[in-house]
């Protein structure tokens, strides 16, 4: 294990072989991790491992020089889309969190007729990224999952990779399994929302191409089910590698 | 879907064709429910679901005729242990809740050298089985799992179903799919806590039978792996079926 510091940054944040970390992060290394002049810390920028030793440390400006880079063996095959609906109160930051451990690509948040949450504020998503940016370094992942805006669900479709495989509770006979071929590049994963997706909500999804699937005869919360859905297609696609 | 209320009660609440329900049950049928004498409500019991029409509904004391019973279907065919690190905060619960609508048939509170929280309250420990139970009625399941007691690292495997299956984030090569045989009628699963386990304790784990697996090369965070596993391990099993 590296027990380095570890900061997820964005492409900009290393020119040759300096990188600069973002204000944030300098209070991090500054105010927290109490680093100096000397130390070395972990950068993962779109898909990379920089082995970076600082030079500048102060409070507002962290920099170094890149002394080593390598490719994150951590990011999986399969891009994995996940379209989670609005959950009340913190239940999608939970979501967020556990999927983005387990490896998602994206996160695309959407309302359906049944919704109960309608909205996205700007506070919450910017809680979102957060949350997605310290999973994906508490996980040593290589690329933090893109959060997209907000949509309904009869633009979800145009959105998503296929293909699109929909876990229903009206659906009692065709597994996830059959759904998740081995060699998939891509996949989306579309969880129903507190109070399930509707007949004509679903209609309109196999219209669109999608494959809808059932997790099992035991009737699970959106946020179980999100999060089993994302583990079980993991396993079932790297589990078989 | 059976749209009427649905309660998780003991073998010793159904005598012949009377049932009757506990005073907590009975407060939320009369203040919350608002049901009256003559509504029906479904009591599981022992992984029977019965219809109970209601003719004695009063603050404190709700009973009614069983007027049909049927073995529930939900339950899956592997006993499925959970051995569950006491997390800090809330996280347990999380765990609890979600690993609950999945199917596990028995939770088992431990700790480890590592583990950051060492005690389970009294008042905590009323509250997980609160969950487990409400838990179990929103999956529809025929049963609720089983809390152990809080036992320590070297007192586990005396305990648990074999096989024992650990994930473990030393372990590189082998996936848990190889240790999930579908023909299996019982499976323990152990989580470690926050700061992992210790070499030591695996070496004993070892000793003790169990086998040691990858959950693939993302780092988890305990709750996100005890869900995740939980949730594979059903899908290898379940999924094949």
């Amino acid at each position: 294990m590296n027990a380095l510091p570890r900061f997820v940054v964005p492409p900009n944040a290393v020119q040759g072989d300096r990188a600069t970390l973002d204000e944030e992060q300098a209070k991090q290394v500054v105010s927290v991790l109490r680093l100096a002049a000397g130390d070395r810390v972990v950068l993962v920028c779109e898909g990379d491992e920089l082995d970076v030793q600082l030079d500048v440390v102060r409070k507002g400006a962290v920099e170094g020089a890149v002394v080593a880079r390598r490719r994150v063996e951590t990011e999986p095959k399969l891009r994995l889309t996940l379209a989670l609906p609005l959950l009340r109160g913190d239940r999608s930051e939970e979501v967020v969190e556990s999927v983005t451990q387990l490896g998602v690509s994206r996160i695309v948040p959407f309302t359906s007729v049944r919704s109960v949450a309608r909205e996205l504020s700007e506070a919450k998503r910017v809680r979102w990224e957060r949350i997605a940016r310290e999973s994906a370094e508490t996980a040593r992942r290589g690329r933090v999952p893109d959060i997209g805006p907000v949509v309904e669900w009869p633009r979800l479709f145009g959105l998503l990779d296929t293909p699109v495989v929909i876990p229903w509770e009206g659906e009692r006979e065709r597994p996830l399994a059959t759904a998740v071929g081995a060699s998939l590049r891509s996949l989306s994963l579309v969880i129903g929302p507190e109070g399930g997706l509707a007949d004509d909500e679903i209609a309109l999804a196999r219209q669109r191409g999608a494959t809808i699937v059932t997790l099992g005869r035991r009737t699970l919360r959106s946020e179980t089910a999100a999060i089993a859905a994302v583990a079980q297609v993991f396993v079932l696609i790297e589990g078989r590698t």
